[in-house]
């Protein structure tokens, strides 16, 4: 164990206080583009960041990642509790190493999954008890537990601990799990300085402001939460969860004029294009989401004219890749038939190929709207990238 | 179509009688290295050619494919006929074009899996009726309709439609389908030679040995198959589908000392290490298995001392690759606990981080004999060889 996590730091260009920063670079309107340091490396941002819950981007490899310029990507402590058992990953020399993946990784604290995967859960003010998904074995996590496993897992980010509620939950419940989640923060964050304490600085705890769809709760918990610590960066919560999406679009409005423009802005859970490109004109720096791999088994790939299905017969004959311009490794090589016939026929190398399509997709077009926004067009440039995403949607 | 067609034709670096060629560079007892010359390349022999039944070798790249020094790859004329036919992959430029895989390839002719997948098939002299395993639809297939899906395909080397029967049929049955199979083999050269007329020799017909488990019908199959035609190769098939290892071994000696020298032999759907190390040394050029992927699939992985099985919680904490010396992509970088926690977990990257490993596992063994023929250390290498690899097998 030991020696995984000597090399670690040693690897790190940056230590102490040094190992976390973030600088923007230029601004249009709302969106930024900039730079998000970590102890693994620089994260241009706005970013995509590609989600490995169980260590793995589902059926990816770390290299073809790193190919496609992926910067950043998600685990989740509940799943790796569970599996393989985070003291296991620590034996083994943290995330990073396990995985085989060395940039940045983020951490998701298992708030959502306590609470939409697991079975029987009970919230308390101490935490959550639940049984596992896996084998019904009964569990409990409090903030400090979590903080223990994250810390175990070694990702240079790792999130608070949080009450997740529905989306649409009244503003009673709403504020309930809002207030509780800032009383979990204070506990995570006192756990974390006890456990890295003395340590080098390789890991951000980032707080996550709830709210559900409730302007003034939202722009309450975003003041609290960035008066109550110098945090690295700070996370937007409980969106996406069921709630339209005009109430998430006002919510970040909300969030961003309440949060300080200083640090790195996470957006959980969100990852559909569109999405993506409304969070950026919110301020959103960062973005994680199953959305590209989840399609990508399903049949769907992700294209500038909307989405398409694999699945259907209208590419039986078709020579085209995905899309013509794509850079990506799928549309470089092989023709919508070919993608048609591996779908069709449940060959995993369908999966495969269209997960790395569309996740290349979501990077390569944050890419270019880093760019947009560096040279000032950015407001154009959305503004026609989602008209001509919505021109067409094949059912699937 | 044609477009793709005259790309392949003029990708050919040769054409005519000179498409295929063999040479045998050394020999070492029964066993011999050569290079089997195609219209595609040259496979250095002896060879383990990889199986991608439906035009996608399971879960793996083409580009992994060529990355490993697979050389000749493997499809299936029953199942690409049924999925997506072999009139579309035809119109889509041919095979190579389809796949991506610009390597030599080869088309079984859906004998075998006439017998085995489809259901209530029906011989006649004519061909086999039989029902899609797929949907049940009735289907026909007869020498001459083997032979225009296989040249739809566009395979270098395709093979005869033969009878095959189970491995421990008994004298008149065996007898009975090797006749059958003989007589096919007529319809087919015929078939093939109609079809191809005046064309470039952009693919190679094979003939296929049966005669079950009984030495003279063996002998005199393949002396009489040999006196029939010009072939550039002879398949062994019917082995590895019931019999025992000692009569398999028995057969490929009969074989062996009936073929001509001069020409490659290939035995169908064989391809456990210790089953091509054997027929190595009784004179087999080219070899097949679904076996190294199958066992990815199910977490199985090859070492030098035996198979392992990367589920067992043995594997949990072991930081070791596979095999300590294996150059493949997936020893480089993963630890047998981060495979043990792929597959444990379900994950599509165990199947796809094992079946790279076996397939590379069986390759770079092929690549070891071929040097020992070589180097006149064939014997002794492969003896010794054979007891590693017994020396300790996990169950699993």
């Amino acid at each position: 164990m030991t020696e995984g996590r000597r090399e670690k730091t040693e690897d790190s260009k940056q230590n102490g206080a040094m190992a976390f920063s973030f600088a923007v670079h230029a601004k249009a309107g709302s969106a930024r583009t900039g730079v998000f340091q970590t102890p693994h490396g620089p994260v241009e941002t706005p970013a995509f960041m590609p989600v490995g819950t169980l260590a793995t981007v589902k059926v990816l490899d770390p290299d073809e990642l790193a190919a496609m310029h992926a910067q950043m990507i998600l685990a989740n402590a509940y799943h790796l509790h569970l599996r393989p058992g985070d003291e296991a990953i620590r034996t083994l020399g943290g995330l990073h190493k396990f995985m085989g993946w060395h940039g940045p990784i983020l951490t998701d604290s298992g708030g959502f999954q306590v609470f939409s995967l697991a079975s029987l859960n009970a919230v308390t003010e101490d935490g959550v008890t639940f049984r596992s998904h896996i084998d019904g074995s009964e569990r409990h996590f409090t903030p400090e537990s979590v903080m223990q496993i994250e810390v175990n897992l070694g990702a240079d980010v790792i999130m608070q601990f949080d009450h997740v509620i529905p989306g649409q939950s009244d503003r009673a419940a709403a504020s309930d799990a809002s207030e509780r989640s800032i009383r979990w923060l204070d506990r995570c964050s006192a756990a974390f300085s006890r456990l890295t304490e003395g340590g080098p600085a390789r890991q951000a705890l980032f707080p996550i402001v709830q709210g559900g769809i409730h302007a003034d709760l939202r722009r309450d918990a975003a003041a609290r939460i960035a008066a109550a610590g110098a945090w690295h960066g700070i996370a937007i919560g409980g969106l996406s969860v069921g709630e339209g999406k005009p109430a998430m679009y006002e919510m970040l409005d909300v969030c961003h004029a309440a949060l300080p423009h200083d640090r790195p802005r996470y957006l959980m859970g969100v990852g559909y294009p569109e999405d993506l490109i409304e969070g950026v004109a919110r301020g959103v720096d960062l973005f994680d989401c199953v959305a590209p791999t989840r399609m990508g088994r399903n049949g769907a790939a992700l294209t500038s004219t909307g989405r398409i299905n694999l699945k259907n017969a209208a590419h039986r004959l078709d020579e085209r890749p995905i899309e013509e311009d794509c850079g990506c490794r799928t549309c470089r090589r092989f023709s919508r038939a070919y993608l048609r016939h591996l779908t069709h026929a449940d060959e995993m190398l369908g999966p495969r190929l269209l997960s790395l399509h569309n996740v290349h997709f979501l990077i390569a077009m944050m890419r270019r709207a880093r760019a947009a926004i560096a040279d000032g067009s950015f407001e154009g440039w959305s503004r026609d990238w989602l008209a001509r995403f919505h021109s067409t949607t094949e059912l699937s």
